[in-house]
């Protein structure tokens, strides 16, 4: 790497238009975009598209069989291409009531922007508008290539963008990629994560009868929807959380002496998640921080998400439930793959008894991870001192999951984080938020990650 | 009992006013009164106040800790006393979109009344009041003094009754007691029920944190509230039906050869409730149409009512919930007691290692049977034969439950059944409806019971 440039004017620029920024950000937010719930999808892509040709990107909005991909290209100075990866989907905002301001009316308070996306993950892609925006004015000219890739089903599970990168690898061909977050972790260091977990959703669900039963009558001879899947979920994790579909564990590769010994440089985080999310325990004891980092991402999981059936609101109702559902997330770890869970968790259930409930697969992706010593995430981690004053700690894993196996394992790309969030900011829950220092810091490093790229 | 008194005039009567009758039931049933929303309860107990007093009953509302009692009182030309149990309180009317037309807009369609209640109890209630008119104006007076006890907690398991019953035994005393219920079975063939079992509502729920958190950061090492009531539950009750409380089965009487014997006369319900449900199967194969009667009723047993927790909408959410929680009903079968089935819950639970499981108790009592061999329970049964073309057939329990323990074994009276019920009501569930022809059948049956019972 060359000597580093001169980010003054650059750091001047994003101070000022700081502003402007976060009015950009409001814009968008202002849209629901609920993939879940398929509310303001193709609103939301168009105004993601705007703002890249506002920017005198070259858009393309490209149908899936779900909701458009946006793509943006502008060409740079150099021969290397950056690819930026975000997406324009929203978690749903429910429980409303626990919102502090309207989820989809974006406010500022105390230093913070709250909002659905503001963080996870319009906050993201807005930010990183705002770095090119100070480079052009300074450089005239963008130091590389960029192509973002916007996609609006990452809340959902990336069911169709694993099939369009397959399909479009000239299009999204490049030298690196920065992924759609990044940030600090509680002590306000900056944190690389360099793989994601996979994930495999889906919904379970049963039905006995064509109709709910008065529980008098049918209580001790009709089937309950109800048990039927309380039982069934029983045989798939036993309250030693072992998973139970057999073969389930087989391809995990366990974390090597590079991953245990990344972990250990990391600070403990058990008495900031107790207090954060107001825990009550952890499921087991661990003997030291890094047990339970490996716990907390070299372990798949099987989590209920949702239960419904039957009565639900105040007070008693005497009904024998004929339907009943549950939402489940399997996190996996490499080398699992999200078809085998699936081809598991059919036979499992069929052995244990339970071939009425059904199986609806909602989305998901194989896990995938970045090789710590890619002189990329070098390059990302020696722009970091200068804005955060120490260098990004190295994450071999997290716990989240995204579609960055296609990017990783088909556009055989490195895949860096760098961003704006923090572990405060509630995404995935009401009162989601930045804070604008770190907004700024963000931007700041983006800037230094595009310029560096570009020259090196 | 004497000669049978001539009933054409009366029947006449009812006839003639059934057109006043149904729009009495309507008015009523517009107003709704779900105890278990608390939505509508002090005007519902005004109108049924009303409703009595417009027949010259000495009328009294009592306030309990709940809802309150109405009491009315008229007396008659002979020295017995008949008690009516009804209530005015209804289920809740969801789910909503399941009604064809709204449930508290009562509406004829077809030979029916369809609304919230008309059945389960306020025609129950009116079509007794309808009796009354007729006899009144054929006879001038009542043959029997009547006392009318409506209360507003019956659906969510009438858990103040019995301490006022307990308190206000002169007031109650009586020498005979007509139920809130009663009807025909599926061939139209009226039944005498002779018992109810007991019920034991309780809602268990589990927190684990302040708040849902994202899955992917708290699924292998966070408690999962979901996860925590799935395992709970999953240790009330196995896959084979066996209610796993220690002591739940002790207290249990199997049927007597009597008890069987009165089973036995009735017909099959087999492919009734299979067809009216669109049933897949029954819990278990039972030997012949007998062993699924004694199941249906002389079997206790553990209901799951409703479950919610975390992300019920559409699609998926990467959600870790920090709250689930379950409703639960109970039947008994003599002689269990809510009480004891409460602390062998809790001993279960804590012992399972679900300290953290909460129970709310929601109300309950236990059962009680009435002799098929009393008088009274013989005097109804030879009126139905002019009513119906046949006797009623006993059926010496029910499934389904009530607070008839108080009446039984408090006040010491026979509790019979009589009424305007049918398999097809759909009680407790859309669509809730009354039969026309069966209403008048009730009221007619409902008269020569207390002209019969004044004269015997």
């Amino acid at each position: 790497m060359k000597g580093m440039f001169d980010f003054s004017a650059v750091d001047r620029y994003l101070e000022t238009h700081l502003k402007e920024s976060l009015e950009e950000i409001k814009v968008f937010c202002a849209q629901p975009s609920v993939a879940a719930q398929d509310l303001g999808m193709a609103e939301a892509a168009r105004l993601a598209g705007n703002m890249l040709e506002s920017r005198d990107f070259q858009v393309n909005l490209y149908e899936t069989k779900g909701f458009p991909v946006v793509f943006g290209e502008r060409a740079g100075t150099s021969p290397k291409t950056l690819l930026i990866y975000n997406h324009y989907d929203v978690q749903p905002p429910d429980p409303l009531e626990l919102w502090t301001s309207p989820p989809f009316q974006p406010e500022e308070r105390g230093g913070k922007l709250y909002g659905r996306g503001v963080s996870d993950d319009k906050g993201h892609f807005v930010s990183r508008l705002l770095a090119i925006d100070a480079l052009l004015e300074e450089l005239g000219e963008l130091p590389c290539t960029i192509k973002f890739i916007l996609e609006g089903e990452e809340e959902i599970g990336s069911p169709h963008l694993p099939g369009f990168v397959e399909a479009n690898q000239d299009l999204l061909s490049a030298d690196a990629c920065i992924w759609e977050f990044g940030g600090v972790d509680h002590r306000d260091v900056p944190l690389q994560y360099l793989g994601l977990r996979g994930i495999c959703y889906v919904e379970l669900s049963v039905e006995t009868a064509a109709m709910d039963v008065h529980s008098g009558l049918g209580g001790s001879i009709f089937p309950n929807a109800a048990w039927r899947l309380v039982w069934a979920l029983n045989s798939l994790k036993d309250s030693q959380e072992n998973i139970r579909l057999p073969g389930f564990y087989d391809p995990v590769i366990p974390p090597s002496p590079r991953d245990l010994q990344l972990l250990s440089e990391l600070p403990p985080v058990s008495q900031e998640y107790q207090t954060r999310y107001g825990l009550k325990g952890f499921l087991k004891e661990y003997p030291d921080k890094t047990a339970l980092r490996v716990a907390s991402v070299f372990e798949p999981t099987c989590t209920i998400c949702g239960l419904t059936s039957g009565y639900q609101g105040p007070g008693s109702k005497t009904v024998l439930p004929a339907r009943a559902s549950a939402k489940l997330d399997f996190r996996l770890v490499p080398d699992q793959h999200p078809q085998e869970v699936l081809q598991q968790l059919r036979a499992h259930l069929d052995r244990e008894g339970f071939a009425d409930v059904k199986i609806e697969f909602l989305g998901g992706g194989p896990p995938a991870r970045t090789d710590p010593d890619d002189p990329f995430v070098k390059l990302v981690l020696e722009t970091s001192r200068d804005v955060y004053g120490e260098k990004m700690q190295l994450v071999p894993l997290v716990g989240g999951s995204g579609p960055n196996h296609a990017f990783v394992h088909t556009l055989n790309l490195p895949v860096v984080t760098a961003g704006i969030g923090y572990p405060g900011g509630n995404a995935h829950a009401p009162d989601e938020n930045i804070r604008l220092d770190l907004y700024l810091k963000g931007a700041k490093h983006i800037a230094r990650i595009i310029q560096e790229f570009g020259n090196s």
